[in-house]
């Protein structure tokens, strides 16, 4: 057995990358470390952050186990297989081999698990190093400090894309080592998206939980009931707040993004054996190819990010985002031209029988929904929009028009969402009609997601530069660092504030985008050629998938609720049993509230995300597969509207009190300002918990069902 | 031509309806007026509101005529035809004849919208005499004025329900005498379900804004800044919230429950002319008759209510709700046997040969998921209950933790709302199915609808009921009567307010229900056999369709705020130039705050609507017929999703407040209770404007789509 040399590009360029991550590694982690009062409140915060991490991890791993090795046994025992139905090859490699495919499904989800949980961990423990690292380098200055946490960021960025792209390259590899079709492996592989997405769930929905309710307690307890500022060394919950960012957004958000591009990459390539009699092999390969090389475009773009003088880090960071683009439009246009055409016509030839430069057209669509979502989110959540300014101007009547104008904008800003989406579906699925190729169409939404995809490694540096800067900050104002240090990191703070909320924007695009091109890949799997929703099992199907959005919001929303109680129960013990903390003698109990906050989000976690597994494998075995596929697509829809709704609204609300806090509506301590601190408040819960749990939420069902397809049949 | 009795039954039964409804009104008219300060209250509540529904209904009246002329002329011109295709007798009608029939179908429009506008302008003029004679007769004692405003809602009850059922079988009637077939009837009177949605809409939308800007306005003024209780005479806006209640709540839902009929009664009857073969021109009149019977059994429903001593308003009132649905299981059982038997059995055979018994038990599943809906909402927005504890008690930690915990409530509740739904769709559909009759599946769930919207007669009383008892504690207050006259109308307003509750859980349901029935019928006249979800413009359809449910939700919302903005300058504007307000020593100049919120909530009304009537024609052109019923059918899912939500959410921190009110977590003016406030409000368009107008959204939908089929194929 030996392979082509396209074969072996994505991993070598994955191997290539995670050893270059050691140098951005080693950047961090030689850096200085700043004072020892900045030390100790790094460690504290890391003690708590890998406690937490440790415990959700030991959950997830055994509920893990219990699912590869339950499908495992399952697909052994009824025979069925879940591989490429619809697929050349299918008659000859699925029928006899129950056994065999069941248990090969099984391990690539306990490997997709297994590196999923790898990315989240690692994204946890670089970020409680490079806070640090960030917090020491404000001392020179404003670019030194952007430049650390954009470093560390990238380090997280990097090892997440390639691990995604080393372990579907790899399994592909081992898959074609054992004597395996191309066109059968793609259906094998749908496992490991499954065991991503499960993993992701619960990082996400545990750290959410964990981050918002540490948040909120504190708010409520010192703010509130104390009236200390926020961060406050004398706060028991402040180092669990700071904890909570590395916990929700970087661990969290890894894994998000991380099963994004494997659910992507997997579907796309199932769509690629289905064009197999038009490219062969290429077109199985070129999501991994094209991906391997947008993640060479945004090194180099995290490269070109160099602060000028007087300019912000926003508009630093905007140039390397858009030097990223273009390279990655420059790859796609050489991977088109190579992979994808028919015809010796090239790029510049417009005729219906050149596919290469249809399908070069797909994924430029795919690259410009991206920049749209940047732009829509900066507009809803920006400071000096219109929505933002209306929801400031509501504070000043109160509390309620502060709540009933955050949530109109949020239904608003679905608006453009999803014509952006729309937009972007319908043009790559007529451009990839217009290929020539045989469901072209299809395969042309695939490239278009590959496009919106193929920027995320910078877009996850950026994200992942967030919670840095904001630990940065915590422990710039806990160690009583100098003011001009802090000035520093407040100004990084607030850049991280508006990239936290435009990778949302984004995840919410994609992961619209990349569920379309899922259903396809289910359809296939499932052996459907229609979803009739006039039938009244699929409308049953549909109508219920729409409802699991709402109740697993709900449940998400409560548990936040819940256990934000139990922090301020244990705060106000504290405040009660030791008197010396609020005189600044004594110093509080942190890791009780590291300890107690850490108990109740992993339990609470339990039960919406028992609820996002069982609920696809309950419908499908009642109704049966083309239900599902109703249950899929409605749930999608409703999800994608829900999470931009809960995000959007989320982070007007807290510019809005920003904006106020600036100055305007009478400033802080005003009765705007009040008001406008509920609807921040409400905000939490909704961006970080609900909203990010819901884009994983979409792509759970889309993998899950992808996966135990034959099970639905 | 002469006709069948069984033609005549319905219209002769609802013609005796109106008739008997005189008798009720003159119990009215004729009672005691009570005091002269009471009636000089009335008499200003009674011009505001005319003053609405005058200029309002000006609005519509040429709103309608522009698209009722428009149809008539398009349908000309293009001589498409909107007629029953798939029916039997569709070639030899259909084919030659596009003027003629584009004509009657907008004859129909304009009979539906002015029948809609005459049932909701007949529920304010009752509404606004009853309310003072139901505060006269509160001196008389619990009972008799529980009598008097039941009475009230029962007129307004009965002629809604006795108008929608004679437009629709005097439009049978006219086609028949004019000579056409009763297959062919159907398809021409979906323009009457389009005409009543089309006012049903803007009428909700108008009076909802209206209400709860005047409501919200109000309280911002006059309970937080000036510090005045609720309907003190002082406050310029206190008439305005008044009229509020019987232009949004009677007008209203008038006109929401009147396109609920008649587009559920339509429904059926495209179904029943395709189950021509089987039953004849029985299972096209079977909706009409089995109406008029549920008719008659509202009305000795609301004969069997008598208090009792020492027993609550809701307690009396839920006896005579299941007298009406145990007279309504019987009526269903002998028109079953009569009009839809295939066999001599009876209904004592349970073979699939015997469908009458089949399709009682269609029925019976109909009005049991009206008894669940009773209960679910009785669950989720009473006092009692968990929800509204849980939310009473997170109002103790501020007004963020209310938000969030009546956010997460409302969400909840959507799963019992989905769940039953699709139960009574699983169900009634398996027992059509069984049968034995062609398409028998979906009749059956055609015949659960009928079932649901049997009882309407006597909903409707009870939640017209709400409204009138509301305004009659105004006038008590506002009047100054007797301190035990306002504790027999408080009592009432609290059954007022569960009732109001009811009734929108039991909109939102039957708008489920009747939502698949109509899209069948859709389907029948669009000649679709398929809605595949997996095509692309069907997707796109289905998810644009989602989001003008969220587009249309914030702009509801949003309406609101601004117009409640609008009269809050007003109020301070009125206490700034006459400072003698406050002290009581001169009037406020209600007519002007009055005529200001008319003004800004008809202006406010436009929007949305023209959003709501626009987006389905434009999808219509561009993506065509199956895309528009994937619109259909996805907006139809997340509109009941997300009505439920807004209701229930609504109801919920309602009844929190009045249970903090009432002296849990330190009563009234405590920090609970101020953070309950503040949720109450936020809750305000929720359930009162965005709600209702949702229900109104969702059937507008079906019945436009149906109405312009063949404008998109």
């Amino acid at each position: 057995m030996s392979f082509s040399l396209l074969e072996l590009f994505a991993p070598v360029v994955a191997v290539a990358g995670l050893l270059y991550s050691l140098v951005f590694w080693s950047q961090v982690k030689y850096a200085p470390d700043g004072t020892h009062a900045m030390q100790k409140v790094a460690a504290a915060i890391s003690t708590g952050a890998r406690a937490f991490v440790h415990r959700q991890y030991q959950t997830i791993a055994i509920l893990s186990l219990v699912v590869g090795v339950g499908m495992i046994l399952v697909y052994g025992i009824t025979g069925a297989t879940g591989s490429g139905h619809g697929t050349p090859f299918d008659s000859a490699q699925g029928a006899s081999s129950g056994w065999t495919f069941g248990f090969e499904i099984g391990i690539a989800f306990l490997l997709g698990a297994f590196l999923s949980g790898l990315s989240g961990i690692v994204s946890m423990i670089v970020a409680t190093k490079a806070n640090l690292k960030t917090a020491a380098a404000s001392k020179d200055g404003l670019n030194a400090a952007l430049q650390m946490s954009l470093r560390g960021g990238t380090v997280s960025a990097i090892v997440i894309t390639a691990l995604s792209l080393l372990g579907i390259s790899g399994l592909f590899l081992g898959y074609r080592f054992i004597g395996m079709e191309p066109v059968t492996i793609p259906g094998l592989i749908v496992g490991y998206g499954f065991g991503a997405s499960f993993v992701a769930l619960f990082a996400q929905l545990g750290g959410g939980i964990y981050t918002k309710a540490a948040d909120v307690g504190a708010d409520l307890v010192g703010k509130i009931e104390a009236g200390i500022p926020e961060d406050d060394p004398r706060n028991p919950a402040v180092i669990a707040d700071l904890v909570g960012d590395n916990v929700g957004d970087c661990a969290g958000r890894g894994a998000d993004l991380f099963e994004s591009i494997s659910a992507e990459n997997i579907g796309a390539m199932i769509l690629g054996a289905v064009l197999y009699p038009a490219f062969g092999i290429k077109g199985i390969l070129f999501p991994l190819v094209f991906r391997a090389l947008g993640l060479v475009a945004s090194i180099i773009g995290v490269y070109s990010v160099k602060g000028k003088e007087g300019e912000t880090p926003m508009t630093t960071m905007t140039r390397g985002f858009w030097v990223t683009a273009i390279l990655t439009i420059g790859a796609l246009y050489v991977t088109a031209q190579y992979m994808l055409s028919n015809s010796e016509g090239g790029l510049t030839d417009f005729s219906s029988e050149n596919s290469a430069i249809w399908f070069f057209l797909c994924g430029l669509t795919g690259i410009l929904t991206a920049v749209a979502f940047v732009y829509i989110t900066d507009y809803y959540t920006g400071k000096q929009g219109r929505p933002v300014q209306a929801i400031a101007h509501a504070s000043k009547t109160g509390h309620a028009t502060n709540i009933i104008a955050g949530t109109a904008i949020g239904m608003e800003s679905t608006f453009l969402t999803v014509v952006s989406v729309c937009a972007a579906l319908f043009l790559s699925h007529w451009f990839g009609e217009m290929s020539g190729v045989a469901d072209g169409g299809l395969y042309g939404t695939a490239v278009a997601t590959m496009g919106m995809l193929a920027v995320v490694g910078y877009v996850l540096s950026m994200d992942m530069f967030g919670p840095i800067t904001d630990n940065a900050g915590g422990i710039v104002e806990m160690s009583k660092a100098p003011e001009e240090m802090r000035k520093v990191t407040d100004e990084l703070d607030a850049a991280g504030n508006t990239t936290k909320a435009l990778t949302k924007g984004y995840a919410v695009g994609s992961a619209a985008l990349a569920a379309f091109l899922l259903f396809s890949a289910y359809m296939e799997e499932a052996n459907l050629t229609v979803v009739n929703l006039a039938n009244v099992n699929v409308f049953i199907g549909g109508f219920l998938g729409a409802m699991i959005v709402f109740f697993f919001t709900s449940l998400a929303i409560r548990a936040v609720g819940k256990s934000a109680g139990v922090i301020v129960e244990e705060v106000r013990h504290q405040f009660r049993e030791n008197k010396g903390i609020m005189d600044g003698t004594s110093e509080p109990d942190y890791a009780a509230a590291v300890d107690i906050a850490t108990r109740s989000a992993l339990h609470e976690m339990i039960l919406p995300g028992v609820v996002a597994v069982a609920s696809p494998i309950l419908i499908g075995m009642v109704f049966r597969a083309e239900a599902v596929a109703g249950m899929l697509m409605v749930g999608t829809i409703v999800g994608v509207l829900m999470a931009a709704y809960l995000n959007n609204a989320g982070g007007a609300w807290d510019n809005a009190k920003k904006f106020i806090e600036q100055g305007a509506h009478d400033g802080k301590r005003s009765p705007a300002h009040q008001a406008a601190v509920t609807g921040d408040t409400v905000g939490d819960p909704f961006k970080d918990t609900a909203g990010p749990s819901l884009h994983v939420l979409i792509k759970l069902f889309s993998t899950l069902t992808l996966a135990l397809a034959a099970l639905f049949m």
